[in-house]
């Protein structure tokens, strides 16, 4: 038996680069159609007078395949002359738009002047791209993670690429969250999900921010479907970005454990690297050990399905019973 | 005596690429800051969700030496990577955006949104690119030039760019115009203007859309200083874009004499290309007879030397009273 023929429908949890490599993994050994990323938006800001949505660029541009594969962000064979004759009449140079990124900017924001949402210009997007997985921002509503550092509050940009994370990271908060609404389609998609994935994005600026949108983490918690993470820590460092530091900035442990804790009332299961195999025995939820670092299309293709076969045995295991869920998986 | 000498202040009107060739004429033979050039705004329209000004930046372009030599408008040493990555999303890609054209319009609808006055974007853009000319906006307000053709009524952009100027016009109307309102910038540079010069700019497209800003045309009959134009018609023919086209189609003689007439509740003078000295003597007002084809920086600027002293001489002239004038020159 195939144990992964019951995972019809995937939906992943994805902010940035680590996010959107196992995004492009699990779009590839999926069927087209069966998978939909709930992507971050608190990392979007203004800039320039348009809107940029850094972690649904990063998601898109992966999935679509059109990516930078040396950064995992931006457009391959990217060029910056708008960038560059920009900085010349003074405009603001340190976030290093690309001038085929820009397009995709330029488009967003006219459609979002225009009256569309957030989640339409998406689906435009991505039609225009042909990415055969749905694409969906985690609302339509504004909700924007401010970095409170000893240095003062930054919005997430500034902190991020501006001071490139050099601050130290006292709190965060997602100014807005309170006021977002889950869409339908999340809704819906979260709905028909067989297998939930929470990549392995940054905890605190990328899953966090997500999770923060009403209704949302309560809806995963209630939701027949397995939820199974993918640590962003492996060998006790950040695969890429500033998980590590921020950790340690928060007060906790570097490590994988950490992130299970974290989103410990979510998860069904929790995939850590060979490397981190000793700790799998401290984790008191079903484990998939195996390869986690995604150099290419291939080891993010293997990950994906060896996650959708893990998927598929939670979702099979008779001992499988989501804490607050009534109806028992076999009649989701 | 040098007759140029109480040439102190020159104004030019102007609108597309000829416009912009003699006002670069002007600037080079003036000292810095004797030059203001008030620019059509007819052409302006939204594009990409930005606000492109077309002859605005012609001219500014031609001010900095920035122009591409060969077409007249747009930047040397453009690329268009955007508009190709634009074109591949679905946006349209019939107006060829540059990408170093690009900054500019990006940066002019970021300051316009934040709530600037145009007059006051055009100013930061001139500085940028250290012009030591002003340029204005013929006015804050938007008016839209509508073509009325045998193929219905076309926004300026569509019949000028995308239709290739090819439908007849039949009419043509100035659409917000009875509600702009002249500026005080504009107000000021004609105050002190010891000369306005009409540059070799469509009359119909160009010039109509300026002297359609409440006002403006009353203040320049008024004007103590002479006001010259210079004929766009060399020989028969337009010397650039659809003048003599329009002339026809609009029932006039393509000639030179159509300018003057179309202009003669204004004119002090008239410039007539050397092609055309023949047609001197139908004139009834003083005319200079020059070479008038601006094939590079020394012949925009021969052209400007002989206009100023054209315009000195006027000035001087014991003759040269304007009809509807009450003080005498000298007692400006």
């Amino acid at each position: 038996m195939n144990r992964s023929s019951r995972i019809e429908q995937v939906v992943a949890l994805a902010g940035g680069v680590g996010g959107a490599k196992l995004a492009a993994g699990l779009q590839a050994a999926l069927p087209p159609g069966a998978l939909t990323v709930i992507v971050n938006t608190g990392d979007d800001f203004e800039h320039w007078g348009l809107t940029i949505c850094p972690d649904l660029d990063t998601v898109m541009y992966n999935l679509a395949g059109v990516h930078n594969p040396e950064t995992g962000w931006g457009r391959a064979d990217e060029t910056f002359a708008v960038l560059e004759a920009m900085s010349l009449l003074g405009g603001e140079d340190w976030f290093r738009l690309g001038d085929r990124d820009l397009a995709v900017h330029l488009r967003r924001t006219e459609w979002l002047r225009q009256g569309l949402s957030l989640t339409e210009v998406t689906e435009r997007l991505r039609r225009s791209f042909g990415i055969p997985s749905t694409i969906l921002p985690m609302s339509d509503d504004p909700v924007r993670t401010l970095v409170h550092t000893d240095e003062g509050d930054l919005p997430f940009q500034h902190y991020f690429v501006r001071r490139r994370c050099e601050p130290m990271v006292i709190d965060l908060s997602f100014v807005g969250a309170d006021q977002a609404r889950m869409t339908e389609p999340v809704r819906a998609a979260l709905e028909r999900a067989d297998l939930v994935v929470l990549c392995p994005s940054n905890p605190y600026l990328s899953l966090d921010p997500i999770l923060s949108v009403p209704g949302l983490r309560r809806r995963l918690q209630q939701l027949p479907a397995p939820k199974v993470a993918v640590s962003p820590i492996v060998g006790g460092r950040a695969l890429k970005g500033p998980a590590a530091k921020l950790m340690q900035e928060l007060g906790q442990m570097i490590s994988p454990l950490t992130v299970a804790d974290h989103f410990s009332d979510l998860l069904d299961g929790f995939v850590l690297d060979r490397q981190d195999a000793v700790l799998e025995r401290s984790l008191d939820m079903p484990v998939l050990v195996t390869d986690t670092i995604m150099t290419d299309l291939a080891s993010r293709r293997a990950l994906a399905t060896a996650l959708l076969d893990f998927g598929a045995g939670l979702l099979a295991s008779p001992s499988y019973s989501p804490s607050s869920l009534d109806s028992s998986p076999s009649a989701q």
